[in-house]
C-alpha cells in the first residue's frame, strides 16, 4: 500500500487502510492465507489464493511467472479466490526490474457498467496494465480502466461537491449525468462505447472465468459487502525480453520511441506530450526525496483507526 | 481473404487483392518466402517472415503457438518482416478450433494516430483480437481498432459522399473533423483518449519493437508506399484452456455469461444487447449457406485485374 502512494496513486494507498481493516474485523478476509499453486505448466500457474489479500497473492503470482519466464520465455500466471490488489501497475512493473515486460489485468471489485446498450451493471472497470523497460528513460507504463473514468475519481468528485465532466457516466434513459452524488442512479462509461464493452468483457473472462474465480453477476462489491468472500480473479504475465533479442537494444528502442513521441508537434493550447509512465516516475521520485504527503482528512482517519485498534497514532 | 470475406469483414477480403498484386508487381512482397524461427524458448517463438505475405506468416505463427501451448498451457509467437495480414480475428480464432483461447495484435499498416494532444502521425490503429470459445454459442470474438474509427470507415464514408460523425477524426486545430474528403488534413482519435494512445503505444512496442519489425516513425504507409518492405511486426498468444480447469466447464462458464449479457434490461431505443462475435457467427453461416455477395463495383475491379493479368475472369 505504500507503495501504491509512493507512486501517486492515493487512491489505492494508505486511504485504503480502513476499508480493509473493516473486512478482516468483519471475517471477509484471511489473515493467514495458505497461497496454493493449484495447475502448472511449464509456463503457466493458477494459484488459489485462499481468500487472502490480493496484493500478497498477485506479488507471488508476479515472482512466479518472472521466475518460469526465464526459461520459457514468458510465463501467464492466474490466481483466484483472491481479493482487491491495489494499483494495477505494481504487479505489471514488478518484471521491468529483471529486463522483463509486465502484463496484469483484474477483475474489479465492484460492478459499474452494464454491456454496451444495457442498463445492469454486469462488469467492472477491469483495469489493465503495461510495464515495459526503457534504457535512459522511466518505464512506460500504462495503467488504465477499461472505462472512461474510475469509479474512484467520480466518489473524489462527489467528494469535493464537484460536477462530472459529459462522458463519464449515463442515467438510466441514457442523457448524460454529471451530478456525482446521483451516481446511484447511473453507470459508467465504457471506452471507445463497444470496443471498451469488449475489453471488459474478454479480459473479465481471462481474469475471472478462466481461473474459477467470480465474473459478471456474482461480482461482489467490496464497498458494499466487506463480509462476502469475493473470490477476486487476476492474471499477471512475464515476457523475459531476454528470448527475443538483446534487452539493451529493446531498451535503446523504447528510447527511441519516447523520444519520437514527445517531439511531436502539439495541438494548440497543448504545452507537452506525455509517455505514460512519466508522472508515475516523476511522483515516485518527488515522494522518495521529500517523503509522501498525506492529507489533513486522512491522517484523522488514520489515527481514528489506530485508536481504535489500540496502535500508536500517526 | 476469402475467409475475411466470410466472416462480413469486407474491408479485408478480395477488395484488398488489386492493392496486394500491385505491391507484388512492384516487388515490395517476397512471393515465395522462406519463414524461418530465428528465437525459440519453450512457450514463445520469433519469426522473420521472409517478406512474405502476412497471412501466410501469422498462420503459421498462430499454428506453432497451438503446437507449443499442448505443452506449456500457453504461448507468444511473434513474427518480423511479415505483411498487412487482413482482419485481426482471423488469427485470434485459429486457437478456438482446439480449445484454446487466441490473442493477437499487429503494428497497423500507416500511421493515422499521433501521441495524445499531438499532431505527428505516429501511430496506426493497431488492433487488438481476442477470441474464447463458448459452448452452446458462437465464441466471443473482439476484434477492435484502438482508434474510434478505423481508417477504412473513414475511406468509405469518403466513398460514399457521407459526412462523418464528430468523434472520428480531428483537423490539426484540434477541432472536429466530419468532412471525409479532408482527412488528409486531420487524424483519427483513440479510444478514451489517452487510453487509446496508450493501448497502441504499448501493444505496438509488443508487436513491433520487441519483434525487431518496425514501429513509429519508421512504419511504411502500405497504401501510399508498394514498393519497400513493410517489415510488419504481430503476435499471436495461444492459451490451452485445458491447463486451467477442465474445457467443457469453462465452455460453459462462458455460455453463462453470454446470457447474462444478452439478458440486462436495455436503454430506451435499444432493441438487443450484442455479444462481441454474434455478428461474425450469423455472416458466417449466412454465407456458407447463400455465398458471399460481391458488390457490383468490386466485380469490375476484379474482371479488370483478372484481364489484367490474363486469367479467367469471374
Amino acid at each position: 500500500m505504500s507503495l501504491a502512494d509512493l507512486i501517486g496513486q492515493e487512491g489505492h494507498g494508505v486511504f485504503r487502510l480502513p476499508q480493509y481493516i473493516k473486512r478482516i474485523k468483519d471475517g471477509g478476509l484471511n489473515t493467514n492465507p495458505e497461497i496454493k499453486t493449484v495447475e502448472e505448466r511449464t509456463a503457466m500457474a493458477l494459484l488459489d489464493g485462499d481468500n487472502g489479500m490480493g496484493h500478497l497473492v498477485m506479488s507471488q503470482a508476479a515472482e512466479l511467472a518472472m521466475e518460469k519466464a526465464k526459461t520459457s520465455g514468458i510465463a501467464w500466471v492466474g490466481a483466484r479466490q483472491s481479493n482487491h490488489a491495489g494499483p494495477a501497475s505494481l504487479y505489471a512493473m514488478m518484471p521491468v526490474e529483471k529486463d522483463m515486460i509486465g502484463i496484469y489485468v483484474a477483475v474489479g471489485s465492484a460492478n459499474h457498467l452494464p454491456p454496451w446498450g444495457g442498463t445492469e451493471m454486469l462488469l467492472s472497470t477491469n483495469p489493465i496494465a503495461v510495464a515495459i523497460p526503457a534504457r535512459n528513460n522511466p518505464p512506460i507504463v500504462l495503467d488504465m480502466a477499461t472505462t472512461v473514468a474510475a469509479y474512484g475519481k467520480v466518489k473524489t468528485a462527489a467528494q469535493r461537491g464537484e460536477q462530472m465532466p459529459e462522458g463519464w457516466m449515463i442515467d438510466r434513459q441514457g442523457k448524460p449525468l454529471t451530478d456525482p452524488a446521483k451516481a446511484a442512479d447511473g453507470f459508467l462509461l465504457p471506452i471507445g462505447g463497444p470496443k471498451g464493452y469488449g475489453l471488459s468483457l474478454v479480459f473479465g473472462i481471462l481474469a475471472g472465468t478462466l481461473n474459477g474465480a467470480n465474473f459478471g453477476k456474482n461480482v461482489i462489491d467490496f464497498n458494499a459487502d466487506s463480509k462476502s468472500v469475493t473470490n477476486t480473479g487476476h492474471f499477471v504475465i512475464a515476457l523475459d525480453i531476454n528470448a527475443f533479442t538483446d534487452p539493451e537494444a529493446f531498451k535503446s528502442g523504447v528510447d527511441q520511441i519516447w523520444q519520437e513521441m514527445k517531439s511531436s508537434p502539439t495541438l494548440p493550447g497543448i504545452t507537452e506530450i506525455r509517455v505514460p509512465g512519466e508522472r508515475l516516475a516523476a511522483v515516485r521520485e518527488r515522494n522518495r526525496l521529500n517523503g509522501i504527503p498525506i492529507s489533513a482528512s486522512l491522517r484523522t482517519s488514520l489515527s481514528a483507526l489506530a485508536q481504535q485498534l489500540c496502535v500508536e497514532s500517526l
